[in-house]
């Protein structure tokens, strides 16, 4: 073994360090399978002790560290570069360790009255929902890679999901945060508090740095109360703007009861109905856009039924909705929330298409998606939009597939990367971000370090040089 | 004058800048008249672009800066230091400018369907609260000082106030923020949008930052349906145990339309008796603590009076409440706030006294008022502590009035120092803040330097160096 990786091996119990390639092959390619990257060796603490020891002897001894949670990134981020680029510039033979979080696992606190959770990094998000749920509490974060997706891993990318217009995105619903940096000390801000104002709140630059600022051991989380009452209607809209209209005067009825308003297009719900078995079209067909809307009460017995139905009478009178229907069960509710969950599966099985995470200001969201359809119609005739997500929050899924008939990767590899710089170009014109939810991994460091601000990319530059001067947590990403 | 002030007032228009020593006089003290320091000269930039010119100009020329919004900070942060310290070690002759954003205080735009507000850093938070209004949508920020208190001072403290404990604090309610950092660049993060995971979210530094990692031009905020129900009580207490224990029963009923759960004790209740005019008693005396409630709701007509009524009388069936009174009237809701609202007011009147900021998890409030009451009765006979405020966040201003009798400034000279840094023992014993909403400014600086977590401590201090290599921002503060 190398002397570098043995001197890390050394400091941690045999069970938390493994060289065996079976191990680790595991983790080493993403869930998307669109890149697989190298690593030396996998360490599974158990504990944020022996993170420390292990990145205080990586630090040491040059060794890079690449965190991982679940591993069900979508941009590159969660696992390592291939070889060479792993091991960056004038540093060809430095090792790579992978440090899986999955043996941090635990939920250690819940505290039902103080309404918090505290969780090790590697807790799986279905888990903290079932503690929560066991207390009659929420954790109102959920996305469709929840039976993977980790604590770790959704701070690290700051994730969204389909209740960002109510309870906003994970970064809100952190209360408190451990880490070990990158020089091997720890940050021990992991008391649940709901307000501290002592000087930078650095655990913030932990949120969202997908892992290049070092590794996040455990989370304290905010919860709500379950709710108690829940209608779920589907409404067939003629275009976008009518659909933020909708919102508009639903806001106006129900406050803040909207727990979440997605969108999905006819060809989303067309691939949904051919790929994923046992589903229906809950209308009849031939509109364009349609909204799933969920209004959420802690309250038993809210009359959310009939306020979503006035909502949408009042809307269908001034042409905004085309048709809808309300879930009158539980299980015509998820039967219909199944239609937009599995929407990403459905493209998956569908095929390669150019995946995309962008976000503009919620009014803006018409115009946006207008001038994106006609600039790609232009240069890339036969390209096909999927435009579909998070309406309430500006952020869609600004997906493209292939022309018909094209042979879909030899397309990508000859056609995305101009379609995903004209689009991200669309989405500067309109003051938006290239990443709503995602992060910029690998997959979107460049387009970043093209269009993102100068202020902010040199702040975070002299940021990660001054956290971590020799570079060695999650190399190759974000920066390019 | 000094040719490095004159340097920087060359690259300003001459009504934004000035060395009179009549116009600095009222920037130099601090709101509660307990520390005046000394400024050089007092610009007044009109917009971003002079900001940016100014910080340029000054990091060119070793010329520190002082950003201050409304000046009712109560730790000293906005408020240059005295002389010679606001020059710092081995920079005796360091010009200091006060830089005041009083200009920049315009509302740039309101998006009724976005639920969102872009106004500059000098914008005064009552004014926000009038324009939120006039769209029948609210800001749900609020504390005594708004009608001096500006954006950008609230951001630079994560100021908490009153509905913290449903809709967070200042940082939870930033969509975007532009900023001038120490080098003169811009942070261009002023667009509103809900989600965005492009790397470290470098506006979440200025928040909380005080002026020291750069100057806060312009903020975009989240705002909310306002209310169009709402329902306030005062209901007495025999002990903090039972407050608590109201407070989950409450939110078993009602469910996040909780807006405030304030805590106010029977001394502080007697103060504002005796100093406030026009304030009477809403129960009969003998409470040892009261609670003041506040129920909102979107929707009109919403049944939360009954609410009250209800949670009110199953707790005192199983005797946490001793007694409860509703409000039957707006008038009569105003009365009730206002007994909470100008107890630091009527404190202020009634002399001197130690005043602290603290917060513990809110399930500890009850075992951590009864430690720090103990300790400062065994170490300070008769000291008088006078505990209020958020106790739905488990934040308490735990302040502390002289003996009676003593001559409280000769008092608070001898053992002040001793009997913050007691109580701050006991919060930490506690794992909890010693600073939950003013911030650290110099008054708690040192006690941060010594009580702080230290892993955040260094980060801290590497940001800084990393960022204003110079120290021309808010120097002395927050560091020590």
């Amino acid at each position: 073994m190398d002397p570098r990786l043995a001197a890390v091996a050394a400091v941690l119990p045999p069970a938390s360090f493994s060289t065996d390639p079976a191990a680790l092959a595991p983790h080493l390619t993403d869930w998307r399978g669109q890149k697989t990257g190298h690593a030396d060796a996998l360490a599974r603490p158990s504990g944020t002790e022996e993170v420390e020891a292990l990145v205080r002897a990586a630090a040491a001894h040059g060794v890079a560290i690449v965190p991982q949670g679940g591993n069900t990134g979508l941009v590159g981020g969660s696992v390592p570069e291939p070889l060479p680029a792993a091991q960056g510039e004038g540093r060809a033979d430095r090792p790579v360790i992978l440090l899986s979080t999955v043996r941090m696992n635990r939920i250690l606190n819940l505290d039902g009255e103080g309404l918090s959770l505290v969780a090790g990094a590697g807790t799986i998000l279905a888990d903290v929902h079932e503690a929560a749920a066991a207390h009659g509490l929420s954790f109102p974060l959920s996305l469709g890679a929840k039976g993977s997706a980790t604590l770790g891993g959704l701070c690290s990318t700051n994730a969204g999901g389909t209740q960002v217009l109510r309870h906003g995105t994970m970064r809100s619903l952190v209360l408190g945060l451990e880490a070990v940096l990158p020089d091997g000390s720890r940050l021990d801000q992991l008391r649940p508090l709901r307000k501290d104002s002592t000087g930078y709140d650095v655990k913030q630059l932990l949120i969202g740095a997908e892992g290049t600022l070092g590794v996040i051991t455990a989370v304290a989380l905010r919860l709500v109360p379950a709710p108690r009452s829940r209608a779920v209607a589907w409404a067939a809209v003629p275009d976008l703007a009518s659909a933020l209209a909708l919102l508009a005067r639903l806001r106006r009825l129900a406050g803040e009861r909207i727990d979440s308003f997605e969108l999905v297009p006819a060809d989303g719900l067309a691939l949904v109905l051919r790929h994923i078995p046992g589903t229906r079209a809950p209308l009849n067909a031939g509109h364009p856009w349609h909204c799933l809307i969920e209004l959420a009460d802690a309250e038993a017995d809210a009359p959310l039924a009939a306020l979503l139905e006035s909502a949408l009478a009042g809307a269908a009178g001034d042409g905004l909705v085309a048709d809808a229907t309300i879930a009158s069960s539980s299980a015509q509710a998820e039967a219909l929330w199944r239609l937009r969950e599995t929407l990403p599966e459905a493209e998956r099985l569908d095929g390669p298409c150019l995946k995309n995470d962008v976000a503009v200001s919620v009014a803006d969201v018409p115009a946006f998606d207008a001038a994106a359809q006609d600039a790609i119609a232009r240069a890339f005739p036969g390209a096909r939009p999927l435009v579909f997500g998070h309406l309430g929050d500006g952020n869609l899924h600004w997906n493209l597939r292939p022309p018909e008939g094209a042979d879909r990767r030899d397309w990508l590899a000859a056609e995305g990367d101009a379609a995903r710089a004209l689009l991200h170009d669309m989405v500067m014109a309109f003051k938006g971000t290239i990443s709503a939810e995602h992060g910029l991994g690998t997959l979107k460091a460049r387009e970043y370090g093209r269009l993102g601000d100068p202020g902010k990319l040199a702040a975070m530059r002299a940021i990660k040089a001054a956290l971590d001067p020799l570079g060695l947590m999650n190399p190759g990403k974000i920066f390019t």
